[in-house]
Protein backbone atom coordinates (compact mmCIF):
# COMPACT_ATOMS: atom_id res chain seq x y z
CA UNK A 1 0.00 0.00 0.00
CA UNK A 2 3.43 2.28 0.57
CA UNK A 3 3.05 3.43 -3.56
CA UNK A 4 -0.42 5.10 -2.90
CA UNK A 5 1.52 7.78 -0.68
CA UNK A 6 3.86 8.48 -3.76
CA UNK A 7 0.86 10.99 -5.66
CA UNK A 8 3.26 14.23 -5.74
CA UNK A 9 5.47 13.22 -8.86
CA UNK A 10 4.42 13.02 -13.12
CA UNK A 11 3.43 9.78 -14.54
CA UNK A 12 6.31 8.15 -15.77
CA UNK A 13 5.43 6.26 -19.06
CA UNK A 14 7.93 3.93 -19.37
CA UNK A 15 6.99 0.26 -18.95
CA UNK A 16 8.06 -1.44 -15.82
CA UNK A 17 6.62 -4.59 -15.98
CA UNK A 18 9.33 -6.64 -14.97
CA UNK A 19 10.14 -4.89 -11.83
CA UNK A 20 6.38 -5.32 -11.19
CA UNK A 21 6.79 -9.15 -11.26
CA UNK A 22 9.55 -8.59 -9.20
CA UNK A 23 8.17 -7.69 -6.19
CA UNK A 24 5.25 -9.96 -5.98
CA UNK A 25 5.87 -12.43 -3.58
CA UNK A 26 4.70 -15.73 -2.91
CA UNK A 27 2.27 -14.31 -0.26
CA UNK A 28 0.55 -11.75 -2.85
CA UNK A 29 -0.03 -14.86 -5.44
CA UNK A 30 -1.76 -16.23 -2.61
CA UNK A 31 -3.79 -13.58 -1.11
CA UNK A 32 -4.74 -12.82 -5.32
CA UNK A 33 -6.17 -16.52 -5.66
CA UNK A 34 -8.28 -16.17 -2.51
CA UNK A 35 -9.56 -13.42 -3.27
CA UNK A 36 -10.79 -14.60 -7.17
CA UNK A 37 -11.87 -17.58 -5.57
CA UNK A 38 -14.36 -15.73 -2.98
CA UNK A 39 -15.31 -13.55 -5.35
CA UNK A 40 -16.35 -15.99 -7.69
CA UNK A 41 -18.01 -17.98 -5.29
CA UNK A 42 -19.96 -15.37 -4.15
CA UNK A 43 -20.94 -13.54 -7.31
CA UNK A 44 -22.67 -17.27 -8.69
CA UNK A 45 -23.80 -17.98 -5.33
CA UNK A 46 -26.05 -14.59 -5.11
CA UNK A 47 -27.42 -15.35 -8.25
CA UNK A 48 -28.11 -19.20 -7.73
CA UNK A 49 -29.67 -18.74 -3.98
CA UNK A 50 -32.26 -16.02 -5.69
CA UNK A 51 -32.97 -18.38 -8.51
CA UNK A 52 -33.67 -21.19 -5.24
CA UNK A 53 -35.41 -18.56 -3.34
CA UNK A 54 -38.15 -18.32 -6.24
CA UNK A 55 -38.86 -21.62 -7.20
CA UNK A 56 -38.62 -22.94 -3.73
CA UNK A 57 -40.88 -20.23 -1.90
CA UNK A 58 -42.26 -18.01 -4.62
CA UNK A 59 -43.47 -20.44 -7.55
CA UNK A 60 -41.14 -19.69 -10.52
CA UNK A 61 -41.20 -17.66 -13.12
CA UNK A 62 -43.59 -16.42 -15.94
CA UNK A 63 -44.56 -13.57 -17.89
CA UNK A 64 -48.07 -12.97 -18.99
CA UNK A 65 -49.69 -15.63 -17.60
CA UNK A 66 -52.54 -16.09 -14.45
CA UNK A 67 -50.27 -14.93 -12.05
CA UNK A 68 -48.50 -11.51 -12.52
CA UNK A 69 -46.48 -12.51 -9.26
CA UNK A 70 -44.38 -14.98 -11.31
CA UNK A 71 -43.37 -12.37 -13.63
CA UNK A 72 -42.31 -9.99 -10.54
CA UNK A 73 -40.24 -12.51 -9.84
CA UNK A 74 -38.10 -12.12 -12.72
CA UNK A 75 -37.38 -8.40 -11.31
CA UNK A 76 -34.88 -9.40 -8.19
CA UNK A 77 -33.59 -12.57 -10.24
CA UNK A 78 -32.29 -10.09 -13.50
CA UNK A 79 -31.51 -7.65 -11.57
CA UNK A 80 -28.92 -9.28 -9.26
CA UNK A 81 -27.94 -11.24 -11.90
CA UNK A 82 -27.15 -7.86 -13.81
CA UNK A 83 -26.08 -4.94 -11.17
CA UNK A 84 -24.30 -8.08 -9.14
CA UNK A 85 -23.10 -10.98 -10.49
CA UNK A 86 -22.19 -9.56 -13.92
CA UNK A 87 -20.83 -6.23 -13.27
CA UNK A 88 -19.03 -7.58 -10.34
CA UNK A 89 -17.21 -10.09 -12.64
CA UNK A 90 -16.81 -7.20 -14.70
CA UNK A 91 -15.23 -5.06 -12.45
CA UNK A 92 -13.10 -7.78 -10.61
CA UNK A 93 -11.30 -8.77 -13.90
CA UNK A 94 -10.50 -5.47 -14.86
CA UNK A 95 -8.50 -4.74 -11.43
CA UNK A 96 -7.67 -8.48 -11.26
CA UNK A 97 -6.54 -9.70 -15.03
CA UNK A 98 -2.86 -8.70 -15.47
CA UNK A 99 -1.63 -11.39 -17.83
CA UNK A 100 -4.11 -11.03 -20.43
CA UNK A 101 -3.43 -8.09 -23.65
CA UNK A 102 -5.15 -5.06 -22.38
CA UNK A 103 -7.66 -5.12 -25.52
CA UNK A 104 -8.53 -8.92 -24.33
CA UNK A 105 -9.21 -7.47 -21.15
CA UNK A 106 -11.70 -4.97 -22.23
CA UNK A 107 -13.34 -6.85 -24.60
CA UNK A 108 -14.23 -9.06 -21.39
CA UNK A 109 -15.29 -6.20 -19.57
CA UNK A 110 -17.70 -4.90 -22.53
CA UNK A 111 -19.08 -8.70 -22.78
CA UNK A 112 -20.14 -8.82 -19.01
CA UNK A 113 -21.53 -5.45 -19.42
CA UNK A 114 -23.23 -6.29 -22.47
CA UNK A 115 -24.85 -9.57 -20.37
CA UNK A 116 -25.68 -7.13 -17.96
CA UNK A 117 -27.65 -4.94 -19.78
CA UNK A 118 -30.44 -6.87 -21.16
CA UNK A 119 -30.70 -8.13 -17.39
CA UNK A 120 -31.92 -4.79 -16.50
CA UNK A 121 -33.68 -3.70 -19.41
CA UNK A 122 -36.35 -6.66 -18.62
CA UNK A 123 -35.79 -6.39 -14.86
CA UNK A 124 -37.12 -3.32 -15.35
CA UNK A 125 -39.92 -4.03 -17.65
CA UNK A 126 -41.14 -6.70 -15.74
CA UNK A 127 -41.69 -4.87 -12.59
CA UNK A 128 -43.15 -1.95 -14.43
CA UNK A 129 -45.30 -4.39 -16.62
CA UNK A 130 -46.14 -5.97 -12.99
CA UNK A 131 -47.01 -2.62 -11.75
CA UNK A 132 -49.57 -1.56 -14.63
CA UNK A 133 -50.89 -5.11 -14.72
CA UNK A 134 -51.70 -4.59 -10.82
CA UNK A 135 -52.95 -0.95 -10.93
CA UNK A 136 -50.12 -0.04 -8.65
CA UNK A 137 -48.93 3.35 -8.71
CA UNK A 138 -44.79 3.56 -10.32
CA UNK A 139 -41.90 4.85 -8.79
CA UNK A 140 -43.32 6.08 -5.18
CA UNK A 141 -40.83 3.95 -2.92
CA UNK A 142 -37.16 5.09 -1.75
CA UNK A 143 -36.12 1.45 -3.67
CA UNK A 144 -37.40 2.62 -6.87
CA UNK A 145 -36.17 6.26 -6.93
CA UNK A 146 -32.53 4.50 -5.91
CA UNK A 147 -33.04 2.24 -8.88
CA UNK A 148 -33.99 5.01 -11.19
CA UNK A 149 -30.71 6.46 -10.58
CA UNK A 150 -28.94 3.44 -10.79
CA UNK A 151 -30.04 2.15 -14.13
CA UNK A 152 -29.35 5.76 -14.88
CA UNK A 153 -25.84 5.78 -13.67
CA UNK A 154 -25.67 2.34 -15.39
CA UNK A 155 -26.77 3.53 -18.89
CA UNK A 156 -24.04 6.67 -19.08
CA UNK A 157 -21.29 4.48 -18.13
CA UNK A 158 -22.52 2.21 -21.01
CA UNK A 159 -22.95 4.70 -23.55
CA UNK A 160 -19.20 6.59 -22.38
CA UNK A 161 -17.31 3.00 -22.42
CA UNK A 162 -19.57 2.08 -25.90
CA UNK A 163 -17.86 4.97 -27.08
CA UNK A 164 -14.71 4.87 -25.84
CA UNK A 165 -14.27 1.77 -27.05
CA UNK A 166 -15.28 2.93 -30.96
CA UNK A 167 -13.02 5.69 -30.88
CA UNK A 168 -10.30 2.60 -29.64
CA UNK A 169 -11.43 1.17 -32.71
CA UNK A 170 -11.49 3.60 -34.58
CA UNK A 171 -8.29 5.80 -34.16
CA UNK A 172 -6.47 4.48 -31.37
CA UNK A 173 -3.48 6.76 -31.31
CA UNK A 174 -5.46 9.96 -32.05
CA UNK A 175 -7.85 9.47 -28.95
CA UNK A 176 -5.47 7.82 -26.31
CA UNK A 177 -4.80 10.77 -24.10
CA UNK A 178 -8.80 11.62 -24.21
CA UNK A 179 -9.85 7.86 -23.45
CA UNK A 180 -7.25 7.90 -20.66
CA UNK A 181 -8.55 11.30 -19.24
CA UNK A 182 -11.86 9.41 -19.05
CA UNK A 183 -10.94 6.14 -17.65
CA UNK A 184 -10.31 7.90 -13.61
CA UNK A 185 -14.22 9.23 -14.50
CA UNK A 186 -15.15 6.14 -15.93
CA UNK A 187 -13.98 4.31 -12.92
CA UNK A 188 -15.46 6.48 -9.99
CA UNK A 189 -18.71 6.65 -11.71
CA UNK A 190 -18.53 2.43 -11.73
CA UNK A 191 -17.97 1.86 -8.80
CA UNK A 192 -20.63 4.89 -7.30
CA UNK A 193 -22.86 2.47 -10.01
CA UNK A 194 -22.29 -0.54 -8.40
CA UNK A 195 -22.92 1.27 -4.65
CA UNK A 196 -26.03 2.16 -5.55
CA UNK A 197 -26.74 -1.55 -7.71
CA UNK A 198 -26.29 -2.92 -4.10
CA UNK A 199 -28.50 -0.06 -2.08
CA UNK A 200 -31.49 -0.55 -4.41
CA UNK A 201 -31.07 -4.52 -4.09
CA UNK A 202 -31.00 -4.69 -0.25
CA UNK A 203 -34.12 -1.94 0.19
CA UNK A 204 -35.78 -4.42 -2.51
CA UNK A 205 -35.11 -7.16 -0.59
CA UNK A 206 -36.34 -5.42 2.04
CA UNK A 207 -39.49 -4.36 0.68
CA UNK A 208 -40.25 -7.79 -0.72
CA UNK A 209 -39.97 -9.27 2.36
CA UNK A 210 -42.40 -6.98 4.35
CA UNK A 211 -44.93 -7.40 1.29
CA UNK A 212 -44.82 -11.35 0.58
CA UNK A 213 -44.21 -12.42 4.75
CA UNK A 214 -45.98 -9.30 6.32
CA UNK A 215 -44.45 -7.58 9.52
CA UNK A 216 -45.63 -10.55 11.69
CA UNK A 217 -44.36 -13.39 10.32
CA UNK A 218 -41.17 -11.68 8.87
CA UNK A 219 -40.58 -10.72 12.19
CA UNK A 220 -40.79 -14.74 13.17
CA UNK A 221 -37.66 -15.20 10.91
CA UNK A 222 -39.84 -18.41 9.05
CA UNK A 223 -37.17 -19.96 6.59
CA UNK A 224 -37.90 -17.72 3.72
CA UNK A 225 -36.99 -14.68 5.68
CA UNK A 226 -33.47 -16.21 6.58
CA UNK A 227 -33.25 -16.91 3.07
CA UNK A 228 -34.14 -13.77 1.43
CA UNK A 229 -31.54 -12.19 4.70
CA UNK A 230 -28.86 -14.73 3.06
CA UNK A 231 -29.24 -13.10 -0.14
CA UNK A 232 -28.75 -9.60 1.41
CA UNK A 233 -25.79 -10.29 3.27
CA UNK A 234 -24.33 -12.30 0.36
CA UNK A 235 -24.40 -8.81 -1.68
CA UNK A 236 -22.98 -6.95 1.63
CA UNK A 237 -20.10 -9.37 1.40
CA UNK A 238 -19.76 -8.95 -2.39
CA UNK A 239 -19.27 -5.36 -1.27
CA UNK A 240 -16.95 -6.00 1.08
CA UNK A 241 -14.75 -7.39 -0.96
CA UNK A 242 -14.98 -5.20 -4.30
CA UNK A 243 -14.43 -2.46 -2.02
CA UNK A 244 -11.18 -4.69 -0.80
CA UNK A 245 -9.88 -5.32 -4.16
CA UNK A 246 -10.15 -1.57 -4.78
CA UNK A 247 -7.97 -0.34 -2.23
CA UNK A 248 -5.09 -2.62 -2.55
CA UNK A 249 -2.99 -1.38 -5.27
CA UNK A 250 -1.38 -4.27 -6.06
CA UNK A 251 -4.65 -5.49 -7.69
CA UNK A 252 -4.65 -2.65 -9.88
CA UNK A 253 -3.59 -2.31 -13.12
CA UNK A 254 -3.75 1.23 -13.96
CA UNK A 255 -0.52 2.44 -14.40
CA UNK A 256 -0.15 -0.58 -17.48
CA UNK A 257 -3.65 0.49 -18.51
CA UNK A 258 -2.66 3.74 -19.14
CA UNK A 259 0.17 3.14 -21.09
CA UNK A 260 -0.89 -0.24 -22.91
CA UNK A 261 -3.92 1.64 -24.00
CA UNK A 262 -1.55 4.02 -25.52
CA UNK A 263 0.50 1.25 -26.82
CA UNK A 264 -2.60 -0.62 -28.52
CA UNK B 1 -5.99 12.73 -11.64
CA UNK B 2 -3.10 11.78 -13.16
CA UNK B 3 -0.63 11.51 -10.23
CA UNK B 4 -2.70 8.52 -9.88
CA UNK B 5 -0.88 6.21 -12.30
CA UNK B 6 2.33 6.87 -10.78
CA UNK B 7 2.34 3.52 -8.20
CA UNK B 8 4.94 1.83 -8.62
CA UNK B 9 7.95 3.28 -7.07
CA UNK B 10 9.26 3.78 -3.58
CA UNK B 11 7.62 6.80 -1.63
CA UNK B 12 9.93 9.86 -1.63
CA UNK B 13 10.10 10.73 2.29
CA UNK B 14 10.66 14.42 1.42
CA UNK B 15 8.49 17.09 2.09
CA UNK B 16 7.34 18.72 -1.57
CA UNK B 17 4.31 21.26 0.61
CA UNK B 18 5.73 24.38 -1.77
CA UNK B 19 5.41 22.09 -4.97
CA UNK B 20 2.42 21.34 -3.92
CA UNK B 21 0.72 24.64 -3.12
CA UNK B 22 2.01 25.37 -6.67
CA UNK B 23 -0.03 23.30 -8.41
CA UNK B 24 -3.29 24.01 -6.82
CA UNK B 25 -4.69 26.79 -8.80
CA UNK B 26 -7.98 29.24 -8.66
CA UNK B 27 -10.07 26.43 -10.39
CA UNK B 28 -9.05 24.19 -7.76
CA UNK B 29 -9.72 25.91 -4.80
CA UNK B 30 -13.74 27.00 -6.28
CA UNK B 31 -13.96 22.93 -6.81
CA UNK B 32 -12.64 22.53 -3.22
CA UNK B 33 -15.62 25.34 -1.52
CA UNK B 34 -17.82 24.02 -3.36
CA UNK B 35 -17.75 20.59 -2.58
CA UNK B 36 -16.97 21.83 1.11
CA UNK B 37 -20.43 23.51 1.20
CA UNK B 38 -22.30 21.01 -0.75
CA UNK B 39 -21.13 18.17 1.73
CA UNK B 40 -22.24 20.90 4.96
CA UNK B 41 -25.15 21.35 3.45
CA UNK B 42 -26.55 17.91 2.70
CA UNK B 43 -24.74 16.76 6.35
CA UNK B 44 -26.92 19.36 8.44
CA UNK B 45 -29.88 18.79 5.67
CA UNK B 46 -30.35 14.96 6.57
CA UNK B 47 -30.49 15.37 10.32
CA UNK B 48 -32.83 18.29 10.14
CA UNK B 49 -35.03 16.70 7.91
CA UNK B 50 -35.10 13.71 9.98
CA UNK B 51 -36.00 15.53 13.11
CA UNK B 52 -38.64 17.76 10.94
CA UNK B 53 -40.13 14.55 10.02
CA UNK B 54 -40.47 13.56 13.50
CA UNK B 55 -41.78 16.68 15.12
CA UNK B 56 -44.01 17.07 12.24
CA UNK B 57 -45.52 13.11 11.51
CA UNK B 58 -44.11 10.68 14.36
CA UNK B 59 -45.13 13.15 17.46
CA UNK B 60 -41.51 13.68 18.73
CA UNK B 61 -39.27 12.53 20.98
CA UNK B 62 -39.55 10.37 24.36
CA UNK B 63 -38.60 7.47 26.72
CA UNK B 64 -40.06 5.58 29.27
CA UNK B 65 -43.51 7.30 28.93
CA UNK B 66 -46.95 5.15 27.28
CA UNK B 67 -46.10 6.16 23.96
CA UNK B 68 -43.11 3.24 22.71
CA UNK B 69 -43.29 4.89 19.10
CA UNK B 70 -41.87 8.01 20.45
CA UNK B 71 -38.62 6.03 22.06
CA UNK B 72 -38.55 4.45 18.55
CA UNK B 73 -38.09 7.99 17.23
CA UNK B 74 -34.75 8.21 18.37
CA UNK B 75 -33.95 5.24 16.78
CA UNK B 76 -33.60 6.84 12.68
CA UNK B 77 -32.78 10.26 14.29
CA UNK B 78 -29.70 9.20 16.35
CA UNK B 79 -28.39 6.73 13.41
CA UNK B 80 -28.72 9.27 11.13
CA UNK B 81 -27.02 11.61 13.39
CA UNK B 82 -24.02 8.99 14.57
CA UNK B 83 -23.58 6.76 11.46
CA UNK B 84 -24.27 10.14 8.30
CA UNK B 85 -23.74 13.30 10.49
CA UNK B 86 -21.13 13.00 12.60
CA UNK B 87 -18.96 10.62 10.87
CA UNK B 88 -19.54 12.05 7.22
CA UNK B 89 -17.60 15.48 8.60
CA UNK B 90 -15.44 13.06 10.56
CA UNK B 91 -13.97 12.01 7.36
CA UNK B 92 -14.35 14.64 5.05
CA UNK B 93 -12.11 16.95 7.42
CA UNK B 94 -9.66 14.23 7.68
CA UNK B 95 -9.59 14.65 3.98
CA UNK B 96 -9.83 17.66 3.31
CA UNK B 97 -8.19 20.13 6.06
CA UNK B 98 -4.71 20.58 5.10
CA UNK B 99 -3.95 23.80 6.43
CA UNK B 100 -4.06 22.73 9.90
CA UNK B 101 -1.10 21.05 12.27
CA UNK B 102 -1.94 17.15 11.57
CA UNK B 103 -2.78 16.59 15.08
CA UNK B 104 -5.44 19.40 15.12
CA UNK B 105 -7.08 17.32 12.48
CA UNK B 106 -6.47 14.15 14.35
CA UNK B 107 -8.32 15.43 17.21
CA UNK B 108 -11.35 17.32 15.13
CA UNK B 109 -11.36 13.48 13.86
CA UNK B 110 -11.47 12.09 17.28
CA UNK B 111 -14.11 14.86 18.56
CA UNK B 112 -16.27 13.86 15.81
CA UNK B 113 -16.19 10.08 16.32
CA UNK B 114 -16.43 10.80 20.23
CA UNK B 115 -19.67 12.65 18.95
CA UNK B 116 -21.14 9.74 16.79
CA UNK B 117 -20.56 6.89 19.38
CA UNK B 118 -23.23 7.55 22.18
CA UNK B 119 -25.37 8.83 19.05
CA UNK B 120 -24.99 5.51 18.19
CA UNK B 121 -25.39 3.40 21.79
CA UNK B 122 -28.40 5.46 22.24
CA UNK B 123 -29.84 4.75 19.12
CA UNK B 124 -29.44 1.08 18.95
CA UNK B 125 -30.62 0.68 22.95
CA UNK B 126 -33.54 3.04 22.37
CA UNK B 127 -34.74 0.15 18.91
CA UNK B 128 -33.30 -2.61 21.56
CA UNK B 129 -36.05 -1.62 24.02
CA UNK B 130 -38.52 -0.78 22.29
CA UNK B 131 -38.99 -4.37 21.25
CA UNK B 132 -38.34 -5.54 24.21
CA UNK B 133 -41.58 -3.46 25.45
CA UNK B 134 -43.47 -4.22 22.64
CA UNK B 135 -42.34 -7.99 22.73
CA UNK B 136 -41.45 -8.02 18.96
CA UNK B 137 -38.48 -10.18 18.26
CA UNK B 138 -35.12 -8.85 18.16
CA UNK B 139 -32.39 -9.58 15.09
CA UNK B 140 -34.97 -10.86 12.27
CA UNK B 141 -34.39 -8.26 9.71
CA UNK B 142 -32.02 -8.21 7.05
CA UNK B 143 -31.65 -4.37 8.24
CA UNK B 144 -30.94 -5.47 11.73
CA UNK B 145 -28.23 -7.54 10.45
CA UNK B 146 -26.60 -4.73 8.29
CA UNK B 147 -26.85 -2.39 11.05
CA UNK B 148 -25.40 -5.32 13.42
CA UNK B 149 -22.28 -5.51 11.37
CA UNK B 150 -22.15 -1.86 10.62
CA UNK B 151 -21.93 -0.99 14.74
CA UNK B 152 -19.34 -3.93 14.77
CA UNK B 153 -17.00 -2.51 12.51
CA UNK B 154 -18.12 1.28 13.71
CA UNK B 155 -16.65 -0.23 17.00
CA UNK B 156 -13.70 -2.03 15.92
CA UNK B 157 -12.58 1.38 14.27
CA UNK B 158 -13.20 3.50 17.29
CA UNK B 159 -10.70 1.03 18.89
CA UNK B 160 -8.14 0.80 16.69
CA UNK B 161 -8.30 5.29 16.01
CA UNK B 162 -8.36 5.35 20.26
CA UNK B 163 -5.11 2.60 20.68
CA UNK B 164 -3.15 4.29 17.58
CA UNK B 165 -3.93 7.67 19.19
CA UNK B 166 -3.08 6.76 22.34
CA UNK B 167 -0.01 5.26 21.34
CA UNK B 168 0.50 8.49 19.51
CA UNK B 169 0.70 10.35 22.69
CA UNK B 170 2.83 7.41 24.60
CA UNK B 171 5.50 7.24 22.51
CA UNK B 172 5.36 9.13 18.97
CA UNK B 173 8.58 8.47 17.31
CA UNK B 174 8.65 4.55 18.56
CA UNK B 175 5.59 4.05 17.20
CA UNK B 176 5.62 5.84 14.06
CA UNK B 177 5.79 3.14 11.26
CA UNK B 178 3.31 0.88 13.03
CA UNK B 179 0.72 3.90 13.43
CA UNK B 180 1.57 4.53 9.34
CA UNK B 181 1.01 1.03 8.71
CA UNK B 182 -2.77 1.10 10.56
CA UNK B 183 -3.82 4.18 8.14
CA UNK B 184 -4.57 2.61 4.94
CA UNK B 185 -6.27 -0.69 6.67
CA UNK B 186 -8.19 2.01 9.09
CA UNK B 187 -9.15 4.04 5.75
CA UNK B 188 -10.69 1.08 3.65
CA UNK B 189 -12.53 -0.09 7.03
CA UNK B 190 -13.46 3.22 7.37
CA UNK B 191 -15.04 3.24 4.12
CA UNK B 192 -16.47 -0.25 4.52
CA UNK B 193 -18.13 1.21 7.69
CA UNK B 194 -19.55 4.22 6.10
CA UNK B 195 -21.32 2.23 3.55
CA UNK B 196 -22.80 -0.18 6.06
CA UNK B 197 -24.40 2.47 7.72
CA UNK B 198 -25.94 4.09 4.37
CA UNK B 199 -27.50 0.90 3.75
CA UNK B 200 -28.62 -0.09 6.90
CA UNK B 201 -29.95 3.68 7.19
CA UNK B 202 -31.85 3.07 3.37
CA UNK B 203 -33.37 -0.48 4.81
CA UNK B 204 -34.55 1.02 7.78
CA UNK B 205 -36.09 4.19 6.07
CA UNK B 206 -38.11 1.41 3.61
CA UNK B 207 -38.68 -0.43 6.92
CA UNK B 208 -40.16 2.41 8.98
CA UNK B 209 -42.51 3.69 5.46
CA UNK B 210 -43.94 0.02 5.60
CA UNK B 211 -44.54 -0.23 8.72
CA UNK B 212 -46.13 3.14 9.66
CA UNK B 213 -47.95 4.02 6.20
CA UNK B 214 -48.42 0.78 4.71
CA UNK B 215 -48.27 -0.46 1.48
CA UNK B 216 -51.12 1.16 0.40
CA UNK B 217 -50.64 4.08 1.73
CA UNK B 218 -47.28 4.61 0.97
CA UNK B 219 -47.86 3.98 -2.89
CA UNK B 220 -50.14 6.55 -3.10
CA UNK B 221 -47.00 8.45 -2.48
CA UNK B 222 -48.41 10.82 0.69
CA UNK B 223 -46.59 13.64 2.31
CA UNK B 224 -44.55 11.73 4.62
CA UNK B 225 -43.83 9.26 2.23
CA UNK B 226 -42.19 12.18 0.03
CA UNK B 227 -40.04 13.04 2.66
CA UNK B 228 -39.05 9.74 4.00
CA UNK B 229 -37.78 9.45 0.11
CA UNK B 230 -35.69 12.41 0.45
CA UNK B 231 -34.12 11.66 4.13
CA UNK B 232 -33.08 8.44 1.89
CA UNK B 233 -32.16 10.30 -1.26
CA UNK B 234 -30.09 13.00 1.09
CA UNK B 235 -28.07 9.78 2.13
CA UNK B 236 -27.35 8.87 -1.24
CA UNK B 237 -26.20 12.32 -2.34
CA UNK B 238 -23.99 12.24 0.62
CA UNK B 239 -22.60 8.71 -0.43
CA UNK B 240 -22.06 10.13 -3.89
CA UNK B 241 -20.16 13.46 -2.05
CA UNK B 242 -18.20 11.32 -0.37
CA UNK B 243 -17.07 8.86 -2.52
CA UNK B 244 -16.38 11.97 -5.20
CA UNK B 245 -13.72 13.01 -2.58
CA UNK B 246 -12.28 9.53 -1.75
CA UNK B 247 -12.05 9.95 -5.77
CA UNK B 248 -10.15 12.88 -6.03
CA UNK B 249 -6.48 12.28 -5.13
CA UNK B 250 -6.11 16.57 -4.70
CA UNK B 251 -8.15 16.13 -1.61
CA UNK B 252 -5.83 13.59 -0.39
CA UNK B 253 -3.75 14.78 2.66
CA UNK B 254 -2.30 10.92 2.65
CA UNK B 255 0.96 11.44 1.44
CA UNK B 256 1.49 14.73 4.14
CA UNK B 257 -0.21 12.36 6.39
CA UNK B 258 2.34 9.88 6.90
CA UNK B 259 5.61 12.16 6.97
CA UNK B 260 3.26 14.65 9.09
CA UNK B 261 2.67 11.73 11.45
CA UNK B 262 6.46 11.24 11.31
CA UNK B 263 7.31 14.78 12.55
CA UNK B 264 4.67 15.11 15.17
C1 LIG C 1 -30.07 -2.92 -8.67
C2 LIG C 1 -31.12 -3.57 -8.56
C3 LIG C 1 -32.54 -3.05 -8.67
C4 LIG C 1 -33.02 -1.96 -9.34
C5 LIG C 1 -32.25 -0.97 -10.18
C6 LIG C 1 -34.45 -1.94 -9.12
C7 LIG C 1 -35.32 -0.98 -9.65
C8 LIG C 1 -36.68 -0.94 -9.39
C9 LIG C 1 -37.57 0.06 -9.88
C10 LIG C 1 -37.18 1.23 -10.77
C11 LIG C 1 -38.80 -0.21 -9.40
C12 LIG C 1 -40.07 0.61 -9.63
C13 LIG C 1 -40.90 0.08 -10.76
C14 LIG C 1 -42.18 0.87 -10.85
O1 LIG C 1 -42.46 1.67 -9.96
O2 LIG C 1 -42.90 0.65 -11.82
C15 LIG C 1 -38.70 -1.39 -8.59
C16 LIG C 1 -39.74 -1.96 -7.91
C17 LIG C 1 -39.60 -3.03 -7.03
N1 LIG C 1 -38.45 -3.74 -6.78
FE1 LIG C 1 -36.63 -3.39 -7.55
N2 LIG C 1 -34.78 -2.99 -8.31
C18 LIG C 1 -33.63 -3.70 -8.02
C19 LIG C 1 -33.51 -4.83 -7.26
C20 LIG C 1 -34.56 -5.41 -6.55
C21 LIG C 1 -34.43 -6.56 -5.74
C22 LIG C 1 -33.14 -7.39 -5.53
C23 LIG C 1 -35.62 -6.80 -5.17
C24 LIG C 1 -35.87 -7.92 -4.21
C25 LIG C 1 -36.87 -8.67 -4.17
C26 LIG C 1 -36.54 -5.76 -5.65
C27 LIG C 1 -37.88 -5.64 -5.30
C28 LIG C 1 -38.74 -4.70 -5.81
C29 LIG C 1 -40.13 -4.57 -5.43
C30 LIG C 1 -40.82 -5.40 -4.36
C31 LIG C 1 -40.67 -3.54 -6.21
C32 LIG C 1 -42.11 -3.05 -6.19
C33 LIG C 1 -42.36 -2.02 -5.17
C34 LIG C 1 -41.73 -0.69 -5.49
O3 LIG C 1 -42.04 -0.07 -6.52
O4 LIG C 1 -40.87 -0.29 -4.70
N3 LIG C 1 -35.84 -4.94 -6.49
N4 LIG C 1 -37.38 -1.82 -8.60
C1 LIG D 1 -26.68 3.15 10.42
C2 LIG D 1 -27.83 3.28 10.87
C3 LIG D 1 -28.66 2.20 11.55
C4 LIG D 1 -28.28 1.09 12.24
C5 LIG D 1 -26.87 0.61 12.54
C6 LIG D 1 -29.49 0.43 12.69
C7 LIG D 1 -29.52 -0.74 13.45
C8 LIG D 1 -30.68 -1.39 13.83
C9 LIG D 1 -30.74 -2.61 14.56
C10 LIG D 1 -29.51 -3.39 15.04
C11 LIG D 1 -32.04 -2.93 14.72
C12 LIG D 1 -32.58 -4.18 15.41
C13 LIG D 1 -32.93 -3.96 16.85
C14 LIG D 1 -33.56 -5.18 17.41
O1 LIG D 1 -33.84 -6.12 16.66
O2 LIG D 1 -33.79 -5.18 18.62
C15 LIG D 1 -32.82 -1.93 14.09
C16 LIG D 1 -34.20 -1.93 14.02
C17 LIG D 1 -34.94 -1.02 13.28
N1 LIG D 1 -34.46 0.10 12.62
FE1 LIG D 1 -32.53 0.62 12.44
N2 LIG D 1 -30.57 1.15 12.24
C18 LIG D 1 -30.09 2.24 11.54
C19 LIG D 1 -30.85 3.23 10.93
C20 LIG D 1 -32.22 3.23 10.83
C21 LIG D 1 -32.99 4.24 10.18
C22 LIG D 1 -32.43 5.49 9.51
C23 LIG D 1 -34.29 3.86 10.26
C24 LIG D 1 -35.40 4.68 9.65
C25 LIG D 1 -36.50 4.90 10.13
C26 LIG D 1 -34.34 2.60 10.99
C27 LIG D 1 -35.49 1.87 11.27
C28 LIG D 1 -35.53 0.71 12.01
C29 LIG D 1 -36.73 -0.03 12.27
C30 LIG D 1 -38.12 0.29 11.74
C31 LIG D 1 -36.35 -1.11 13.09
C32 LIG D 1 -37.29 -2.18 13.69
C33 LIG D 1 -37.50 -3.34 12.78
C34 LIG D 1 -36.29 -4.19 12.63
O3 LIG D 1 -35.81 -4.78 13.61
O4 LIG D 1 -35.80 -4.28 11.50
N3 LIG D 1 -33.05 2.25 11.32
N4 LIG D 1 -31.96 -0.97 13.54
Amino acid sequence: MRQRYQLKQRPQRSRSYDSEEHERGACEWCEYALVITLATILLIGVSALTIFWTFFYREGYGWADDIPEKQFNLHPTLMIAGFITFSGFSVLLYRICRCFRRIYVKLLHAIFHALAFPCIVIGFLAVLDFHNKKGINNFYSLHSWIGFVAMGLFGLQYAVGFFSFLLLLICNKGTANFRASLVPIHAAFGVLTFVLGVCACLTGLTEKALFTLGADRYSGLPDEGVIINAIGVAIIAILAVVMYILSRNKFRADARDMRASVDL
